[in-house]
């Protein structure tokens, strides 16, 4: 197994067990360790290698035991949203590449720590934003990048999906989303939008985000829901959660365009991530039909469907990516941003989200925690490349690059 | 023509002639005089009523000789924006009803004055908020009022509709948007989707309006649309436009709930007024093809459409209104809104919308600006009852009602 690329995986959730299948069964990769606080869950991520991949990893309920092992390049952490940023942190410390789940962070400081970390010890530390290399975003992100809807100029997107029973019967005791629920009041999970937004505009890389301003609706669904769905001795009846039920971010960056993200995951309604993307020539819109208009080629008031564009729009890795037969996972996603990550451990080269953009889209949560609490107040949104932004130019080379459309590099 | 309603129209652009034609064929209504202050316009108007009713109306270019016949009960007014809010006092002062096209104010000052001239003469301001009587919106309306999407939390409605060619030839001189798009930067039309929107949540009744917050894009479009679509030596060219393409404003109500409105008008897109409506039991939304959700009745993540609930939830007026027969404008709704002005003038009541629903959604425009001048900055939206918004209940009586479903009333 000498040419694996070895890593190990820290957090077992139903998220872990899921992305853990996904690298055990990849060739070139080795999961040599696997933990989690709870042993039960440990063991349950060492059988999944077993079943997937034949051998057994290490177990430990201590994730410091798998950084002291030499021969592990790089972690993998699904952890809980809160710890993400403690095992970044000491990953790199421990001299790893170092991915994690998507999540905000919990404070401005934690995302401060990522940025100096990662610079003082030269380890990336990647954010497996699964979103970006989705096959709709990829193909809008091909789009932007040859001009098709002009200059950007607005984009919005959301999280909008019923999550109230994950407080239901044997989920709401390990589940993190409910002491949020409870205690706090903000943008709490921006990413899945807010990341393929911010490589359509070129966030860090000759544009920023500057300032947002955020607003929540009334909490009023979770309580309805404990209330008309939940047994009447409940621990939960009659408890106030303060989590607004929709969540409105609006951001502004350094070249003008502005940013929704809409939060809502306590109101009962369909799934969506509702992205658009306007410009000077024509706009994407994911809720209409996935429509597509164009200025001068669309019929006048109708939208097409990005069906009709994709045989000249697909972004070229999905192309390769359906010939070679995509892997499940989120619609395949799942397993392209774990594959740009474990990529660049073996190339080494700094991850295709980097921990510039890690640090800044985890920095929307606390932001806006700050703005509404402040009834809407606009707030800073920090520049953690320290003015680089400026002179940071878009990537334009390897397989899994989100900068740039690098068709060469893709086998 | 003794017991018909004599009234006086003035302002004659496109939208003006239309309205004035519909209110001409009204057998109750007598349109005694037409002004415009270009005095073709004015002349226009009076063809247009003499083709419709076979009359010919005094044609004037100053509208205080309307205003100084006794005969006439009521003014209505399709005027410029920026001549709506004198034209309503004027009429006021002398003792007449008076319905006013939609638009915001210029500032709040105006706001201000609309209700307190209002309270002292007695005489009714209404906005002829049309979108408030389309079908899709009132039998949102009856929904609501039904308890169909339970606690309202959060609405959304747009302005979405690219009005670059406003500015072509032949248009440019006597339009006014593009003075507005050159010089300021706001939420210049708030009210198609405010206004049904602030029915749903009983805005002004048991419910207001606290703050707001905006934010504008870059401006682009225009410019964009000047230098690839006009002539090189339009004087527009080069001109720098100051309105941003998307203006996003986020309301907060008493309540608890938020309303986000959408303006844009300066980019290439189909139209849409983006209609949301969310609640503890479910949602509607115009772009998911006017889809509704509505929890433990709609299959789990999938939408139904407005269709299924046509048949039971149809507003008990549209029901009436398509059994006699839709009347031309904007699918109907135009004819509806001008017959609830003109039977509150017959029966001397105050108008389903009134002077406080007009001020306070007219006021929008100008805060909007305010918080966009001052980065998104919060600002505070004035309670223009003075506190009776706590005590002013529901009209629960009336043909036209927008704050309960008063079946009994519509014949």
């Amino acid at each position: 197994m000498k040419d694996k690329t070895k890593i190990g995986v820290i957090g077992f959730g139903h998220r872990g067990l899921g992305l853990c299948k996904l690298l055990a069964l990849m060739p070139d990769v080795e999961v040599v360790g696997v933990c989690d606080l709870c042993e039960d869950k440990a063991i349950a991520g060492a059988e999944a290698v077993k079943a997937a991949a034949g051998y057994a990893p290490i177990v430990t309920t201590d994730y410091r035991r798998l950084l002291e092992m030499k021969e592990i390049e790089a972690i993998v952490t699904p952890s809980a949203w809160r710890a993400h940023v403690q095992i970044c942190l000491d990953s790199m410390e421990a001299g790893k590449y170092v991915a994690t789940e998507v999540g905000g962070a919990s404070t401005l400081d934690q995302c401060y720590d990522l940025v100096k970390t990662s610079k003082r010890t030269g380890m990336p530390c990647m954010m497996l934003e699964n979103c970006c290399y989705g096959r709709t975003e990829m193909t809008v992100l091909n789009m932007v990048k040859q001009g098709l809807f002009g200059e950007p100029v607005y984009a919005a997107g959301g999280y909008c999906h019923d999550l109230r029973d994950e407080i239901g019967y044997g989920k709401e005791n390990r589940h993190y989303r409910l002491r949020n629920f409870l205690n706090r009041n903000a943008e709490l999970y921006p990413t899945h939008e807010l990341g393929p937004i911010a490589k359509w505009l070129n966030i860090n890389r000759g544009n920023r985000m500057l300032s947002l301003v955020s607003m929540a609706s009334k909490a009023a669904g979770m309580e309805h829901y404990v209330k008309t769905q939940m047994p009447a001795d409940h621990e939960l009846q009659g408890k106030k959660f303060n989590q607004g039920d929709v969540v409105i971010t609006l951001i502004k960056c350094a070249r003008g365009e502005t940013i929704l993200l809409n939060h809502g995951t306590t109101l009962p309604r369909p799934y969506t991530r509702m992205n658009i993307l306007q410009g000077t020539k024509g706009i994407y819109s994911e809720d209409k039909n996935q429509g597509i208009y164009i200025d001068g080629v669309s019929e006048h008031e109708k939208w097409q469907t990005l069906d009709d564009y994709y045989e000249k729009y697909e972004h070229p890795l999905w192309k390769y990516y359906r010939e070679e037969g995509v892997k499940s996972g989120h619609g395949g996603m799942d397993y392209l941003v774990l594959r740009a990550f474990i990529e660049s451990v073996q190339n080494k080269t700094d991850t295709p989200i980097d921990v510039y953009d890690t640090a800044s889209w985890m920095a929307i949560g606390p932001l806006s925690e700050e703005s509404i609490s402040m009834g809407g107040h606009p707030v800073a949104i920090p520049d953690f490349t320290n003015g680089m932004w400026l002179e940071r130019e878009p990537i334009t080379r390897g397989k899994y690059c989100l900068d740039e459309i690098c068709e060469e590099y893709i086998k």
